[in-house]
């Protein structure tokens, strides 16, 4: 019972721009935003884009206050003239636009002291507010947040830029919400999986599957050759809840031991920084095909310096014979793609970096680059440690970024393996 | 008149999915889609995203269907229970789910011939299909995709996975579109500029914006502290259309001419790489805060190998005094984020891989790594041809992704500056 008999607090989240429907750029703030409202137990509901266009802008709105408590808008508060967000809200709330003078004393200052810059009329535009939003006050841009009310409903204006829409949401939003609503508890629980496929995972955790209660929900999230399942549950009694979601985590875990990569919702690579830190050793890098970006995914993530030491990019040939000592035969003979040169290419950056683990990678990651013996795709791998070398071959069929992360994550993968396997 | 009185064609995209709504994937199907979608001529005039859940697909069905001609649904055809679009499809256009014989034996061939695993009955499972739709192979993966017809509107089925949705959309909906529909001709040209604000940039082309024909349409895109500009037009001349767009783009280069990187939609390192090209030139690179993320952007286009050379990624120090020749004095007096060290490791790296240019990068990328007289966000870059060497310090003031993000793009656009100059 606990479980049932209380209202969702439910959001939507609306996308302005152009850009979305033709494609121009990738729209990463709604994950962003669905993910920070799930942790205060705010469940999305529906995530809509549309363009620069008022009657759509106009239409989505109705739709989605008619669904949702919380409506979330992004983009179109820019100061150009594609821009018609803030007008149209203005009109849609029946308010009239008036100067905000905390904001035009903040946009003055910003052009002042940190842009150096005059200001144009322009700017001082996005000073301009309805006279009935709260204004929200966007230290990291000139382009103000606003807030509406309408019923027991809140409808809210963010700027499209990430960085400041998420300067926004963390300071004023995320923890306004828990004092307006009365939300519920939410909890996920993932884990990451490799080298099982989604349906054979499936058929091995059928009967698990089937005795999870109904306010227990299983998905399957496949990629890149890994598979995460999440457990989520939700309701009101967050004690118990915790409980029966700790326990059924734990019997899953079990279920999937021989695939388990991790217990967390976490990449690998930093699962694997996580390993590395907490045994105090160190990896380094000589990467060919993926071209830097097994290196980018280890230096991403703060703290890398500690485990990862860097990496030797021979992204040509002659820099496998002169910075990490590939044998000028190997090259002529068997080739850059070969057992061989992983090998020499892992042993080297070993050595000389001085680390306790390598990973090498040698491909044709495509369109072009295969030749009579070895077509795209073909990729060889070698880890090393101090005492053992592992090397594998891999035939990805994918296009060519596709092959490069593929590359990357099997590499991380055998890395994991050859650390744990060094104990 | 040529450019009225024609009905466009609307499409509209839902995604389905639990993992898109608690923010654990990003969504970028979608952009894709809408990409392809628009070079023929079809505007997608709304996204949408819903979970897993009968009701919600089952509503976003009929808004979407009362408001565009082509509904292109992704995900939820996958083997596991979680996955419930296909079972929905088929009830909400009255169909029955039969076995398709062609499907069955697809699926059979690729569990022998290519995963060469036993099949089971999950995965048996996907050769079911409603028997009102037309069923469109897929050859990329074991979900096929589904095509409905309803009044003159088509609603196409396809799987989530990325390549699979992508190789059905290229090799069945692309080509069907266009001998379905009558498509007005959209066409978009679009600018990259660097080194202005928005609202700058605004105000050097103000006249020039609202000289635009209605039919014309002007957006800003920024980024990365760059700017795209495109140009939109819509309408039935193609020829006229195209004429009026290439001399409006003409002007407006003229226009910005001062900030312009490149006069197409393409990345700043695209744009380098056919300048390097053309030049028969080279760069090589030594990373240390940016740990491989611009080798990454120089190599995950086709083709970068031939003006691509490497990288040094020297995320340890000692990595920079044995690798890049870094003295230990530049070390322990102005440190490895310094004008000194940047200046050799761009030297050295340059001799050492033979190349015409480098770039060599060293920072304070956050949230840790501040020390009392160097802030996070401080960043030297330098960039070195054979005769030339220019260095330059920036302070950004984001987190550690963006910083590396903007560490990056900065120095492309010394880069592409030091190329241009030396000619």
């Amino acid at each position: 019972m606990i479980f049932e008999n209380i209202s969702k607090v439910y959001a939507a989240i609306i996308t302005i721009g152009d850009e979305l429907l033709i494609g121009q750029v990738i729209d990463t703030n709604s994950s962003w935003i669905a993910q920070e409202l799930n942790k205060i137990g705010i469940q999305v509901k529906h995530r809509v884009a549309v363009g620069d266009i008022w009657d759509d802008i106009w239409n989505a709105l109705d739709e989605e206050i008619s669904k949702a408590d919380i409506i979330i808008i992004t983009g179109g508060l820019g100061p150009t003239a594609d821009d018609i967000t803030k007008p149209l809200l203005c009109k849609y709330f029946n308010g009239k636009m008036v100067v905000h003078q905390p904001t035009l004393d903040h946009v003055k200052y910003i052009f002042e002291h940190i842009l150096k810059r005059p200001m144009i009329d322009r700017n001082a535009k996005q000073a301009e507010v309805p006279d009935n939003c709260t204004v929200l006050k966007n230290e990291k841009g000139t382009a103000p947040g606003m807030l509406f009310k309408l019923d027991k409903k809140i409808i809210i204006a963010l700027p499209g830029v990430p960085h400041e829409m998420k300067w926004l949401m963390g300071n004023h939003i995320l923890p306004m919400i828990p004092q307006l609503f009365k939300t519920g508890f939410i909890e996920h629980k993932t884990l990451l999986t490799a080298g099982i496929g989604e349906s054979f995972l499936a058929e091995i955790i059928k009967d698990f599957e089937e005795g999870l209660p109904s306010h227990i929900k299983l998905a399957y999230l496949p990629n890149y050759g890994m598979v995460r399942l999440r457990l989520t549950t939700w309701g009101i009694d967050k004690t118990a809840l915790n409980n029966e979601l700790f326990s059924l985590f734990e019997t899953l875990k079990l279920q999937v031991k021989d695939y388990l990569i991790i217990d967390q919702d976490l990449p690998i690579e930093v699962a694997i920084g996580k390993l590395l830190i907490a045994r105090n050793e160190t990896v380094s890098t000589a990467e060919s095909c993926t071209g830097g970006y097994i290196a980018h995914l280890l230096s991403i993530h703060p703290g890398s310096s500690v485990f990862y030491t860097g990496s030797v990019i021979s992204y040509a040939n002659i820099i496998k014979e002169t910075m990490l000592n590939v044998s000028h035969t190997t090259l002529t003979t068997v080739g850059a793609v070969s057992e061989e040169a992983v090998t020499q290419m892992a042993k080297s950056v070993r050595e000389t970096m001085g680390t306790n683990y390598s990973i090498s990678v040698s491909g044709i990651m495509g369109p072009g680059g295969a030749t009579l013996e070895k077509s795209v795709g073909l990729v060889w791998i070698a880890v090393a440690s101090a005492n053992k070398l592992v090397t594998k071959s891999f035939n990805f069929r994918f296009d060519r970024r596709r092959n490069i992360e593929l590359t990357a994550t099997n590499a991380l993968n055998m890395l994991r393996a050859i650390i744990v396997d060094n104990s």
